[in-house]
């Protein structure tokens, strides 16, 4: 039986693999800073060449981070997408990790060996795992999927080089049956967690400047505030009629499009209901109460098929130490809408401008970034099944989530190039984007087997060509 | 003929005066940092020493910056309190200067020669003069009254030192018939300003914190506020009640003890109407239009007689470049509300937290500053009279305000000693808190010149005491 055998391979190359892991995670691939991407970059080349692969590097602009791509064809039927990400966050401050961040330190911790390092959770760690199970499967001649490889390294940033390089070879990879990005997918409890649906991302920001509303262009006495308008006052009035008191969002026109839960996303939050521990849910993000009441259904489904609309920054005038009796010039705030089916970017845009021109605020500038559309795909896919089976086939029952409040570029796959995309893989890790971010090493190596295992079920099932 | 003398002696001095206030504004007196307070403290007593006084300094506490005290007395029929401030801003941004701040340059500028210094114009330029007008005076045997020194190192930090001097020794210092602090007071037009009133100024922060609202009590991931309550939005939705659209205050109940101008108010309003360029005030402002339509009479009489409440200061989560996802778990806002008569600071603040609460908002918690209840004087007083007189005296016919939008801690003298307080001298300068403060050098002699005017128009006024 061809997966215990390559499972068996693994646990034999695995000490191999651990240090190749390793290695990898030491060259830093700092997103914001550059710091290591080019190197990152040549490495991780290296390691899709070695697979037999003619691999190369796309740029949407000199300044962007290459993404890596290359095909791999081994005559299957079916060919895959294998997304990935080298690209990490910063690591903020020094002191604040036990091992220094980039050294691959293993230590014990909860009684299981953990390897310290940035990027390893988020998702460097995986990615190198999955091109080492691909080889595994190689070099036991049971490779089921030819796969193109796009492993881009601006995933924290938001960069174009992924959007463009699809655009540009949508031909071609639309060609493809699937994609599959597998990441460590266990939860704290050790169940993993299968997603086929991601809320869409709008982030911007709202500016009031005295200059565009015939008020002060620069910071005046406090004092004149009893005849001058604020632009701090007109921000706020104005971004405080987007929530009602349960900061729920009221922005004229917003909730038109949102069309919430299907018939098989409603099966799911059922079977989901059964399985959530809200109160584990509610003590780790630490608060009493979520805005709502209700069953956990209503919850899970409010959760998923809502959109939120977030104010993830203000900063308007003076806030350092003790007083300073001014009236700002500028205020600004930062604010993330999460799209859910069947909400649009340019629509949901076009609302909030319009609410604010309605009520007189049409003097608010708006400064845009890099948005991404909600992603959503059937839970009957063959690419989800294949990876629920493969779960299974490791004595895991997976929670199958139809939707998640979480964002990612995956449009690109099922809305651009319109294939199904899934990656579920067992591992278990944490403190992503935060310091002593880490991975439980002994799930490392069940997350190489998880990646084969689904591979193959994937490669067997009945595909329904698209 | 006194005053005509007096002024000789000026101009026979003004090198040596001129020479001796260089001296003092060439050493540094940052109130914030405490750089050259001491130095400062020391110099400016011993100037007061010269006039064969003996002074003293005073502390709130060992922190304290010291408030230097005196007592010359020459036998007058009448008492002053001599009010000065030797504190200074910090200079900011050494490359805004044309010329380091604390070499007491003068250069030339349009037509005229300017002083260039940090505190030259706020306030330790005049604070020199009047203290050399006072030793001219006695050189020429014409000191027409005795005067208590209270000249502060505070002013800018809102420090405790003046309030608790002027507390404890309250059974002396009550006794004095009137207070002196006299500022270059002409404006652009070269119009001596006298001020009859000053608002009060209540100073607070308010802050929403996850951890006081059952929320969160760390930023979590922005995804999550489509069921978790922000503080963010608390803090704005509650603030967002404090005013209307026009942003006048609507706290509720903030209007019950505001009182409006009373007859003698007005009748300087309509006065100073017919001599006042609202558009000139705008231009200064950088603003097309006021809140209000109406009258330069409604109008003036809104910015004297109404409170004001604004935002000084907002912030919340993340404010760097580029996106950060993230439900923040704190929010501050600074509010400044200048007080109009009748309001009191106390009452203020009560109202502020019983509008929250009402609303709801009961978690939000308030922090404290230093505040100052509202001054005002009737424009009758001996001491405003004579100092109208004296301005008359140097050919100006000066603006009488009475009220205006700023604010200092006068109240300790009409509302704590219950005596008269004015100081309206000639000079002008600008660039108060900014690079590049100046004092128009000439000016700076007809300060010294109207100092002895005022204090001799005082001094044989006929003073009802009080």
């Amino acid at each position: 039986m061809a997966i215990e055998d390559l499972h068996k391979d693994i646990d034999k190359a695995w000490p191999i693999h651990l240090k190749r892991t390793r290695e990898l995670l030491r060259i830093p691939s700092v997103s914001f800073t550059g710091e290591g991407i080019q190197e990152s970059a040549d490495a991780l080349q290296e390691m899709v060449e070695k697979l037999g692969v003619k691999a190369g590097q796309f740029r949407a602009s000199k300044k962007s981070h290459p993404l890596i791509y290359g095909h791999l064809d081994v005559d299957a039927k079916k060919t895959i997408l294998l997304y990935g990400m080298y690209d990490v966050q910063p690591v903020g401050n020094l002191n604040e990790w036990d091992r220094p961040p980039f050294a691959a330190s293993i230590v014990k911790k909860k009684g299981e060996d953990r390897l310290i390092n940035r990027g390893v959770y988020n998702s460097k760690g995986s990615l190198a795992g999955s091109l080492l199970a691909i080889e595994t499967m190689l070099d036991g001649n049971e490779m089921p999927v030819n796969v193109r490889f796009l492993l881009e390294g601006e995933e924290e940033l938001g960069g174009r080089s992924l959007p463009e390089y699809v655009k540009k070879n949508k031909a071609t990879l639309s060609k493809a049956d699937a994609v599959f990005g597998f990441d460590y997918c266990e939860n704290d409890q050790g169940v993993p967690v299968v997603t086929a649906g991601m809320k869409g991302c709008l982030y911007f920001d709202l500016i009031a400047d005295g200059a565009n509303q015939g008020g002060p262009p620069n910071e005046i006495h406090s004092g004149d505030a009893v005849w001058v308008k604020s632009p701090v006052w007109r921000l706020l009035k104005a971004v405080s009629t987007f929530v009602d008191d349960n900061q729920v969002p009221i922005v004229d026109g917003i909730w038109d499009d949102v069309k919430g839960p299907g018939r098989e996303d409603r099966e799911l939050i059922k079977a989901l209901a059964k399985r959530i521990d809200m109160d584990a849910y509610k003590r780790n993000l630490g608060v009493d109460d979520f805005k709502f009441s209700g069953s956990k259904e209503e919850l899970i489904t409010k959760y998923m098929f809502e959109p939120s609309l977030n104010i993830c920054g203000f900063e308007a005038g003076y806030n350092g130490v003790g007083t300073k009796t001014v009236l700002p010039s500028h205020a600004e705030v930062k604010i993330d809408i999460r799209l859910v089916p069947n909400m649009t970017v340019e629509g949901t845009v076009a609302k909030v401008m319009a609410h604010l021109k309605k009520r007189g605020f049409g003097d608010i500038k708006i400064r845009r970034y890099e948005d991404y559309p909600f992603s959503k795909i059937p839970a009957s896919e063959d690419a989800v099944r294949s990876n629920i089976e493969a779960l299974r086939y490791h004595g895991k029952e997976p929670e199958v989530w139809p939707m998640i409040a979480g964002s990612a570029p995956f449009y690109l796959f099922d809305q651009v190039l319109k294939i199904p995309w899934s990656g579920t893989a067992l591992g278990r890790g944490g403190n992503a984007h935060a310091p002593n971010e880490y991975a439980v090493v002994s799930t490392m190596r069940d997350y190489e087997k998880s990646v084969i295992t689904v591979l193959c079920k994937y490669g067997e099932a009945d595909s329904r060509k698209r």
